[in-house]
């Protein structure tokens, strides 16, 4: 496995090439690419432009509309629905946020489910646009069935993510963003691409049998809930999981458990859809709602250093307060550049070339 | 180990008394009564009257204020701070939860956190006050440090519970209500007793050795997170813990991580406190503030009947929906009665004697 580097600039300007022929407008391109770069210069890999060819078959496929009129279907001062049109996830959801932290700039908080829309990127992006404002950030969405509840040998929920950002003083915002499975597909491809086994815990045969082999998941096999199985806590990771797909798509009205759209082209989404496209779920909280910011900025500053110092096991391991190793992946491939492995390279030259945008080099 | 079993209306009386003797007013003895009364019928015996003389030593030691002075110390149409004036959480929380209740009315949805409360019994029972009102309920607490961070050999996190409780049509609702460690501090006590093992991945040594004996909690050994290791993910058990954490503590003003007052009244709380008590955190969000009721309802019934008859590995074993174990235990005990062990009604026997109460027979 080779890496090419590129600097985030080449890969910004490559990207909205690319969504610009897809049909999006400037600032839908400029948007749907920053959130797709930030993925990649904060080291999540696995939902940067390494996706791009995916949202590219899936308009293709017309199952994502690059002209979508995204609009606000119900609402309360505080509450609001959105329809976002088959829209690329990456254009609906700061939208859907933007929203969330208007209606907290005027109420104290804001909350958006949304419907009809599509992969959004990482949940992190998000959540992130409301502790810029010292809001406290909420962002979550369900995804293709991959998970087995507790019990069960049929997948019924996606990894789905959710997403806790709090903004600090003098430190990066902590940053809880998490699938809540036991661990992510990515993980699985990875070990499946390098012929490895899987721990226990991760994945089980299609029958419900623990398995190490990662290639189970490609015959019919499911992921597990956080927690692994019921004596360590799978129901708690299956619970987390229905929490986010009801928030996302029971609330809104798009398609939850297993009637979710799969992300690739190459799978037909049901053809009794119980809703539209895929659901979000966004939640902005003024913390000046609660407490003076200084008071707040104080004490957060003071949590976060006391985790990054408490006593480790290990005495070359730090406790990690979360979302710290992204903030220093960005800081470094913002100036090292970003590495991405040559299938990537090759898959997006080879997208550049149908879509007739000039090749990364 | 024997039970003796007690009608609902017993316990109730008898813990009335208790309360009441403790100086609570009518109101406050029957609402306390109501939220421990309540988690035994429902099942969870570890939160219900077994935890009548802890709150008593509290009191006893001035850690718990039965007269309390409760008011919001800080607000905006739907955000709010309170200070609970170091009252029973079993009445502070319920309080902090009718305030959510009625921003939401108004406004769609409402957020309230606590500072300077103790012990609020279960979070389903204050999540549940919302479902009533077709509202989407959302309680949570933080807790005396039992659980060590990834990496850490110290115990810097309670097991946090996070509940999210949603209303549905002809079923009862949905309620997630989790610690947001492996196991529960219960389970191993129940083991201490039993003198068995516990699996691993359920604790650690004060060193951070992997163990299986429930007792090493008892000498400087912590719970570890939901995921166990980091290799199944316990960043994100640890992750949840530490919003819990934020939302209850960082942002009202109470105790946060370490410092968080113990609940045994034979444990000194931290000298040097960085806030008040222990904290609470609040939500209730309409659901017709997202979609009109019906639609919601009957897609919610759709969720529930889809994974209640999911394929399962076992034949015998259905898929759980959370919350569904707990209404049918509510069902049960309420007509057929609740048994304690004997080791609870003696130590209501004993405290009955110490407040001049009549004994429980």
């Amino acid at each position: 496995m080779n890496f090419i580097t590129f600097s985030e600039q080449e890969l910004r300007e490559f990207t909205f090439a690319i969504f610009t022929q897809m049909g999006c407008n400037e600032a839908d391109a400029t948007l749907a690419t920053d959130v797709l770069v930030k993925s990649d210069l904060r080291g999540i890999d696995s939902h940067g432009v390494a996706r791009l060819s995916g949202y590219a078959r899936l308009w293709q496929k017309n199952r994502i509309n690059t002209k979508p009129n995204i609009q606000i279907i119900h609402q309360t001062p505080t509450t609001a629905t959105i329809d976002g049109d088959r829209g690329l996830g990456l254009v609906v959801a700061p939208f859907a946020m933007q929203i969330a932290i208007e209606k907290a700039e005027k109420y104290g908080s804001g909350w958006v489910s949304v419907k009809n829309s599509n992969h959004f990127g990482i949940a992190g992006y998000h959540a992130l646009m409301a502790t810029e404002k010292d809001m406290i950030g909420i962002s979550m969405t369900n995804a293709s069935p991959l998970v087995a509840p507790t019990f069960s040998s049929e997948r019924l929920l996606g990894t789905n993510p959710m997403c806790y950002a709090f903004p600090a003083g003098e430190h990066p915002p902590i940053v809880v963003d998490m699938a809540t499975a036991a661990a992510a597909n990515g993980k699985l491809e990875i070990a499946q691409r390098a012929n490895k086994n899987i721990p226990e815990g991760w994945a089980q045969d299609k029958n419900g049998n623990a398995t190490n082999n990662p290639n189970e998941l490609k015959s019919g096999g499911s992921l597990l809930p956080l927690g692994s199985d019921k004596e360590h806590g799978s129901h708690k990771g299956y619970g987390l999981s229905a929490t986010v797909d009801i928030l996302s798509a029971v609330l809104s009205g798009a398609n939850y458990g297993p009637w979710v759209p799969p992300f690739v082209a190459f799978l037909e989404p049901s053809k009794n859809p119980v809703g539209e496209g895929i659901g979000h779920f966004f939640g902005a909280m003024r913390v000046d709602g609660f407490r003076p910011i200084e008071e707040y900025k104080k004490h957060i500053d003071n949590w976060i250093e006391r985790f990054a110092n408490a006593k480790t096991i290990d005495p070359n391991k730090k406790v990690i307060i979360p979302g710290a190793p992204e903030f220093a992946f960005e800081k470094d491939r913002a100036k090292n550049g970003i590495p991405l492995i040559d299938v990537v390279v090759n898959d997006l030259n080879d997208l550049a070339l149908e879509l007739k945008v000039k090749k990364l080099s």
